[in-house]
């Protein structure tokens, strides 16, 4: 048997974990930056760290799901990131996804 | 870049992946075996493969979320899993997790 606050941590965090795409790519139909996404999605219920973030932001990029430009007008240059067409279309299917999920497990819980 | 279809696969996989532990915990408050569990998330709408659901049970005994027991009554003996109170207790607390976690990610992609 395994410590109790670790498996329900482990659990909450596999839970949050699946919607960590989904949520980001939610946000960036208009560019972001990386510390104006953050308050974004905290505003709005979820919190992410900026050590998770920076590099799933990478990532997306390298997959093609995002676009990226600097902004260097600003004292401190600022790496914007935008969905790329590809994105767009990978953000849609995602969101008819979570959706029939999202009803399947409202479901199963009340059921 | 990576391939798409790879890409969006293993992104609604992760999607998934995150609401497996709650879905089965949902369905164990009356004691079931591996296909009638199968079957009765099939019915709701959540598809879980045999290899990974028994890993899944068993991994969930050995942290004590499940008690499990043998019917020998049956031409083919079964093993029955139930929750245990940590594992209710568990459950309760991932779903509350869910519903939070549920109404932010509709307020971000309605966005």
């Amino acid at each position: 048997m395994g410590n109790e606050p670790d498996i329900l941590n482990n659990m909450l965090q596999e839970l949050r974990r699946g919607t960590l795409v989904l949520s980001v790519l939610s946000q960036l139909a208009k560019a972001q930056y990386g510390y104006s996404l953050i308050q974004s999605l905290e505003e709005k219920g979820i919190s992410i760290e900026a050590n998770t973030l920076y590099p799933l932001l990478r990532r997306l990029e390298a997959q093609g799901l995002l676009e990226s430009k600097w902004d260097t007008e600003e004292t401190r240059p600022r790496k914007y990131y935008l969905l790329s067409p590809l994105g767009e279309d990978i953000y849609r299917r995602l969101c008819a996804e979570w959706k029939s999920m999202a009803q399947s497990v409202d479901r199963l819980i009340e059921g």
